[in-house]
């Protein structure tokens, strides 16, 4: 396929959509991105590379850091995790808090906020500096030692982060955490802070496009079936409350973030990462989704 | 691949689970189905058909029937349905009628048992004679005249159905049923009680395989796109509470029923339909999902 | 005190209020009634009556049905009715069907929807002609035999009531309805189409007033601790979703009806009953709620 | 009446009941006193007090102390107060934080714990010392002293009391604190913290009989207006999930606490406070709850 031309036709269509979405400013840091911006990168199975727009530009993964803590946790500790935290989809908004009160404490997936919380805490009790190893490890997927955390993203989300606040405190109270809140949520803003461009970031996927072999060093990090599983909870649970949409539209499993980036795969075939700040209402990028939608269209190649 | 082997090699896996659940006696004509079943029929694109075991006996196919009105409503009305009804997963039991009532009577996906109704709902207001369509659309599919409704069963449901019957009139207190509860129940419930074997379920499935063409007749039913979306929706909200579980542990679009039935497909590769009375607590066929698992984990394929 | 006064001004002050609120319209029959009506009776423990404006008026009562058969049905079943039927308040819209699915079908208290189904229910298992029952105790009570249903008010209930019908299965399938859900229904909404005028009413409350004996008659109906429980009930739980806002304004026992009367008492010393068309959002009359609330400003007396 | 023997007979009758339920123990420091205590204390209108049993032992006011702050605050802010929170029943259990969210941050009423943090925000932006401004009213109220925190029960909540943290900063994300979680929180232990007897707790309940006047200093410190609705809150939402239940059986306004301390009042007549560290499933003193019911049918006076 005529990969290049595809990119510069859906950089062209989305780009009327500039606009139509508004740049995350519950982070005030996060507010000062610059709206009209776009980076796309597709990264196939056999490392071609193709790139549009501002994809080398570094953004803050914020939501999508949870593919990367969830998979080098379910590396160490296996199966064993699922006890403190479910797979299935989260529903919508109106499930958040109410439905950890209602399933006492028990997070439905790894991808909503409680879930990830509980998966840095796991982190957070696996290694002596799980700030260092979040870092170690996403430069390993990415080959890219130039990845960092924004410490004044990290100390501005600790600052309003109430909700998060009371998130941990609440999985606290039904002994789902075993580290203290303040620890655990320091790791988990740090995380949410790490800036990546969507060429890194694509990079980084390939892991789940190569069923858990890092292809550079062609290290075994993950199982083929803990792969599986990861990209199944990625189709199901990666969109926030659109993870049905997303599915039904795009139909590929990946992960999006506040800063506005998605990163998405066809296992055994590419790995993608788009990027543009200005999120619908539901907290996903405009035209990210909209490149997304096109791609698979346009190439006709989706998990369906 | 050798299908017989690996077909073989899953049912005697499988049988060591019988005793581990329950028939549904919800409704006591489904009860008098004797539990030590089991029924297995893989049907690739290309039109080869493997079975094991009790492939060739019918049995109620129940919620498996949402797919199908589900798909003759699309093709007929398009977009357009989705005001009524939702793409999203349900999450858990925690939601069913709760949810309905927060969101406000639009069902959260076509294929639990509200969204189900308000599909059933639009076959009424569009074919005059629903449920002579109903048959001649599965004759169709399945290629196989032999498929009729199991009034007893149908009427079983319709004397003990009181939960669908409070569904209905909550729907209709939201104005998002046209017709009058009772003549949509009456034609929801002789769905569900279309009896069918493994065969001609896994031929029915086939439609989906080939991207909205029936294989028999190469007429084009729906889009590629329509097809795309309902092997999506099939995906995230195909078996009740178990969608995500599903998902990560086969990673198959399916739809499974409370007659035991499990129908699931790889598109553009297979259809599959597994049979076994005995129930999880969730629900679905103990020995289905199980032998899904292990045909996904033996060839290596799913979509993810 | 000098009533009339109290109670003519009351009148002036609450009739700057018309159009304030809106005629219940979701049944077509209440809607025809004129909005700007409004009538108040004082009824004392010795019998004296007070009476200002529309007070001879008759008017649908709707809920305040509810409190009439409960007490009826108590009276003959005692404590083991509160087996099927709760006695706490049952909060807000929000707890409706969501919470009789939360509590498995126990409705929170006799005086939601849900609750007084379930207490129909119980009078239509324990006498052989339910409505004819109700309307010889409301003859006793009241001391008027001029009190009757209204069969247009009902047949109209009976067409658009679905959420009723939707409740009355939910219920059934959680095994708390004893007989068909039509039967329970029919007589349901005859209770409620049953009309009274306030000076009628405020007689019925007196029942209440004398601690569970009928000041006429002599006769004693229900014990003092039955009656202390029905007041008890109609405090927490007698406005809707205003019985907190209700307790706190007025502090007296009450029934209020989308019809816009309200029965209320301050048991050992009077009942009262106002009426006037006009709803608030919440469903209770807003003149109504005013004049209550002025009443026992004005009169320094209420149960706080 | 003979209340010396009232109390004599009560105290006989509820002995019986010693060993059915619990003392609190989720708080390491309130696990530690002597279950088989039982204290009471009636202090009539005209400030006559009889009393039985330990009703000079201090113990744990815990959630009682919920009513003072509230009338010190109300008495300072007015009606404004109720922007920030309801004065409707909260239901059950299911509601807490599930409601916090349904209703945008805005708890239901002013007794449950979401409520008395905003009340104890608002004693903090009132007060320049708040710990010491609860005490010194306290003094006022119970015309003792000799009334003080417990500084190790204090600091046990600070270091348990996960779910309070998490009520605290889920209000902070919807806007509805002003100050400091921690600020808020430590006030609010403190205030839990406080050790009254039953003699001191009914004498300081007196301002509620006296309809808002403090009668040692003739002082009003609360209108009549206010002090009705502080009654009616108390009677709808003072005790738990069992309002409806307490209302039901006894029909007093009150509150009782996790250290198995209630105090109640008949507005205009008398002031009761009862204590028993054994708690019911629901949190409230077995033995105080069952004295109150006796106390109520024995005279023969409810508010009902």
């Amino acid at each position: 396929m005529n990969y290049p031309q595809i990119l510069q036709d859906i950089a062209r269509e989305v780009s009327s959509l500039y606009g139509q979405g508004k740049v995350a400013d519950y982070i005030p840091e996060l507010g000062k991105v610059s709206p009209r911006q776009f980076g796309f990168c597709l990264h196939t199975r056999d490392g071609q590379v193709f790139t549009h727009g501002d994809s080398d530009v570094k953004f803050s993964i914020q939501s999508i850091s949870k593919v990367f803590t969830l998979s080098l946790v379910f590396a160490h500790l296996g199966e064993a995790m699922w006890k403190r935290v479910g797979v299935e989809p989260s529903g919508n908004a109106f499930n958040s808090l109410m439905q950890l009160e209602y399933e006492k404490g028990i997070p439905r997936n790894p991808l909503i906020n409680a879930g990830a919380l509980v998966v840095t805490d796991m982190l957070v009790s696996t290694f002596r500096d799980p700030k260092a190893e979040i870092l170690r490890y996403l430069h390993l997927l990415s080959g890219s030692n130039d990845i960092q955390f924004n410490e004044s993203v990290a100390e501005s989300e600790r600052k309003t982060g109430y909700r998060n606040f009371a998130l941990g405190y609440f999985l606290k109270s039904f002994v789902n955490l075993e580290n203290d809140v303040d620890q655990v949520l320091d790791v988990y803003f740090h995380q949410c802070s790490v800036e990546m461009s969507c060429k890194e970031l694509a990079a980084a996927m390939q892991l789940f496009v190569h069923h858990g072999v890092e292809p550079n060093t062609q290290q075994r990090l993950l199982t083929m079936s803990q792969t599986k599983r990861l990209n199944a909870v990625m189709q199901t649970c990666g969109f926030y409350d659109e993870a049905g949409e997303f599915t039904f539209a795009v139909g590929l499993p990946g992960k999006s973030g506040v800063g506005g980036g998605i990163a998405a795969l066809l296992p055994g075939h590419y790995s993608l990462a788009v990027w543009s700040p200005e999120l619908n209402k539901k907290g996903n990028s405009v035209l990210g989704m909209k490149a997304l939608e096109l791609f698979t269209t346009m190439t006709g190649r989706s998990v369906f």
